[in-house]
């Protein structure tokens, strides 16, 4: 009988557990899964991406056997190069998520140190203690899997991201029939997917999506435009195989959706009919009425190609009168505000404009409470740990589970860097490893913390003043008035007023100063004075910068 | 026949068109409906409000004949203080309207000076040319109207916000009777709402909140804590009758829920049994199964109850194991992630919580497609103006209307400052007026303008870096070496010896300087440097602020 536990550590997700990455532990043995990166949330001024934290993988060397990709999307994928920087071990995915990850590690110029190995579903992967096998999962990219791996105590399911769709466009189904092997063999503990553990029902087929699509194109006589994930290569093909239909030719742009587009041909994920797919010059030629454009900017990002249309700005497209746009998206929570200004720009310019408020044009890649109940039919879990979804989603997911047989007790709501321990008996919240944001802004990996956020924030809110104040060194003394400066708090022209009688509040705080006063002390004479007297004009708080510069 | 036309010009709103303040001109008359302000977007970083653009009515004084006002929510009253400030023109609303706009006005020490006119639907208001009548709609606060605005070109409806409510809580029905006489009379223009103009259907009835309501409070044995709008008193009506039917006593907190509930309660519109409500003592002394809290925080403000108690710091209020929360309200749109961060915590400290995806524990206060359909069905306009919108909520609104009767080419979309002109023969847009956003920061109206919108966001991204240098004034070289000292940009301690180096960089960049170089030379050169040597070391870029100092 074993005493040694395993370990269950989500990491990463900002809040949205496991989403990024996932460590399993047992005895000297780690392997990940998933090495991915989140965008920043509005209150993260500045940064740029936020990553994992791996101080837990950096404080014990040498245990990580593997690291397992479940799909290539960048929350699960693209904190690798920061990874790879590191740590070294192999990394195992199927093929078209191989693809995006040496497209980035090549960037990156990581690929020549990188081990990467492309695994089919059903092949088996010794990794230390645990052996891993991909099964086929439905969701928004080609190839996603979920995971078996076999350990000292029992079988483990990591579902990915995954949705069950039974008429899927790239013929890539949930594979029911493994995971009802796998529950006739015994699952110890599933981690399944929560990000819908919200909605009721079933998630829709893309299959819906493809008529939607077909139906625009046969019954718009104009231009049509879809703007939609790089990614999400099988609605690609939906568009294609509804241009062939309708025998309109496509153009792509948008530099991710280019990339995409060709990386998906070359690997056999993409077909189009010969001389379907044309460049500038040809589309310059076609008729509007024979056309159909794919392209990036479907989450409203500032640079895309959409927003470019929707600003007057794109190279090659503009928008008019007679074209039709349609956002085979639904909107990211925190970008609905871009998205949607990008619709009214659209609108404004004339087009018709086709969004999922209004239109069948998108279904999500999740499975929705229906489906989750049936994954939890099909394995019967003992343990039971709802992943990939906020705090709140979790814990329906959790309630969902004991609904529908596993044990009251056994499902655990955790949080990052929380660690589960199960062992033959029982499973707990054992401990904790470290598990904070890891910022990226710039070059910088880690440097920017709360300190600097909560500075930029304040300058976000009433900006900046600075006083710099010359101070006779003998008698400690103004030895002129001060200078005042501020960015981002009042008009400089219209506030020059304020920012005068400012320079009085000055020297009359430093009026009483004693010949040997300290810098400190002058500084935050200063400081106090002068916030005090713009608060008082302005009902604003300002960040107050001194600097005294002895002559 | 005429040949003066009848002028509608909307103003305020952030994009919704005529959501804050909509004009109606004829000759020498000018009559304002709504005076409302706006929540900031994300972008306009340390604004506190936005008002509408008064320049028009400043540009033509004398010429405001009144001021009516629709309903009490802040975005159609809550510029008044700011308005009344430098126009004066008799305000008409019905009675609680009327109610919460005296509250706000004595706040701002307006009461006296302000002229407010308690008035019934169906009464008629002379205001210079215009004969003004309220008819009431439902909406999600009690005394909600609309206006029928008879013109010397005919007559003009404008619905306020509203919805169709067959079964309302507090028998404010939409007034279908009036409606339908103002057809047969015939209606000239049509102005109405659009929020929902995306949304198909129907929008359902209070009456379904309430009996979700009292469906919790049954089958809850814990407290039930219950968040909404304070203006949102039907809501607050059907949760005390909740209470009643139960057996539970009522707490009430946060401060604009107590205004509320006792401003209401003294007007009539809200009845509880004596004793019902119950205070701190009685409250506390109470047994949870007995007991329903209502709570401000819905929206997820940071100050608010709900938001207090679910950080675990409300004074009266602990959330633990047992506890029911219920938000009542959907996120209004930018709240998403302070609501559900909300939900989170609450989760986390043990309560059970029904949110708008997982409870039908609220309806909206707007109407659906085929509720517009009815008011164009009833109304059969000649012209149409969709209002309270975003761009493509307009634009999809006219088309609903063009598609039900509204001749092709009558239906306006407009944007906020144009004018559309009617005479008795066509109608155009023909001419713009200013309509800016006008910022409130602090007590600055309309003194933060884009240039110090465009420095907060350059100092919100990467902060901000000061350099002072001392400068011989015979020599023009420096007397030391420069001072740099940065805030948001990186750690201080970890980034010194970057802000050392930067040091070097300001020396070198000054080594070539002549004797006589203008300040700003220096200052450029400096700023040149620096900005190039951090970005290349850090990929940032901070707002640099350099001050040179002569000795």
């Amino acid at each position: 009988m074993t005493r040694t536990p395993l370990r269950v550590i989500p990491l990463g997700g900002l809040g949205e557990i496991g989403r990024n990455m996932m460590l399993l532990e047992y005895g000297d043995d780690i392997i990940a899964i998933d090495v991915g990166l989140m965008f920043p949330e509005e209150e993260m001024l500045g940064v740029d991406l936020v990553i994992p934290d791996f101080t837990y993988l950096r404080d014990h060397p040498g245990k990580l056997r593997a690291v397992f990709l479940t799909h290539g999307h960048e929350d699960h994928v693209g904190a690798l190069p920061y990874f790879l920087r590191e740590f070294n071990a192999p990394i195992y995915s199927t093929r078209l998520t191989d693809g995006l990850v040496r497209v980035k590690l090549n960037e990156h110029r990581l690929l020549a140190t990188a081990e990467t190995n492309v695994v089919e579903p059903g092949e088996l992967i010794q990794a230390g203690v645990f052996e891993v096998e991909f099964f086929t999962v439905a969701h928004s990219i080609p190839d996603a899997c979920g995971l078996i791996i076999r350990t000292p105590l029992g079988l483990v399911v990591h579902t990915g991201d995954f949705k069950l769709d039974h008429t899927p466009v790239m013929d890539q189904h949930t594979d029911l029939i493994r995971l009802g092997q796998v529950g006739a063999e015994g699952c110890l503990l599933l981690l399944a997917d929560s990000t819908y553990a919200e909605i009721d029902g079933y998630t829709p087929s893309e299959q819906l999506v493809g008529e939607s699509i077909r139906n625009i194109l046969v019954n718009t006589s104009g231009r049509v435009i879809i703007a939609t994930f790089a990614s999400l290569i099988s609605r690609v093909q939906q568009i294609i195989d509804g241009a062939a239909f309708t025998g309109r030719k496509v153009f792509v742009t948008g530099r991710s959706m280019i990339d995409n587009v060709a990386m998906a041909r070359q690997l056999g994920y993409l077909t189009a009919p010969e001389g379907l797919i044309v460049g500038v010059e040809e589309m310059r030629n076609t008729p509007p009425s024979k056309l159909v454009v794919i392209t990036t900017g479907s989450q409203g990002e500032p640079t895309s190609a959409l927003t470019r249309m929707a600003n007057g700005d794109h190279r090659y497209i503009t928008i008019s009168r007679g074209d039709t746009v349609v956002l085979s998206a639904t909107p990211i929570p925190g970008n609905e505000q871009a998205v949607f200004r990008n619709v009214d720009n659209l609108f404004r310019l004339g087009a018709d404009v086709l969004y999922n408020r209004i239109s069948n044009i998108h279904v999500r890649g999740h499975a929705s409470r229906e489906e989750l109940k049936i994954i939890q039919g099909l394995l019967q879990p003992e343990y039971f740990v709802p992943i990939h979804g906020e705090y709140r989603h979790l814990v329906v997911h959790a309630r969902l589970a004991e609904s529908v047989g596993v044990p009251v007790g056994n499902a655990f709501v955790m949080t990052d860097g929380d660690v589960l321990e199960i062992d033959d008996e029982a499973a707990q919240l054992a401990d904790r490893i470290p598990a904070s944001y890891v910022y990226v802004d710039g070059l910088g990996i880690g440097d920017v913390d709360q300190h600097i956020l909560r500075d930029r924030a304040h300058l976000s809110t009433d900006g900046v003043v600075v006083v710099i104040v010359a101070v006779d060194k003998q008698t400690g003394r103004l030895t002129r008035p001060a200078e005042v400066l501020s960015r981002g708090f009042v008009d400089v022209e219209e506030g020059s007023d304020i920012l005068e009688r400012a320079k009085q509040v000055v020297s009359r705080a430093l009026e009483g100063a004693a010949h040997y006063a300290e810098f400190g002390d002058i500084n935050g004479r200063i400081k106090d004075s002068l916030s005090k007297f713009l608060y008082d004009e302005t009902r604003r708080r300002p960040m107050v910068l001194t600097v005294t510069v002895e002559v």
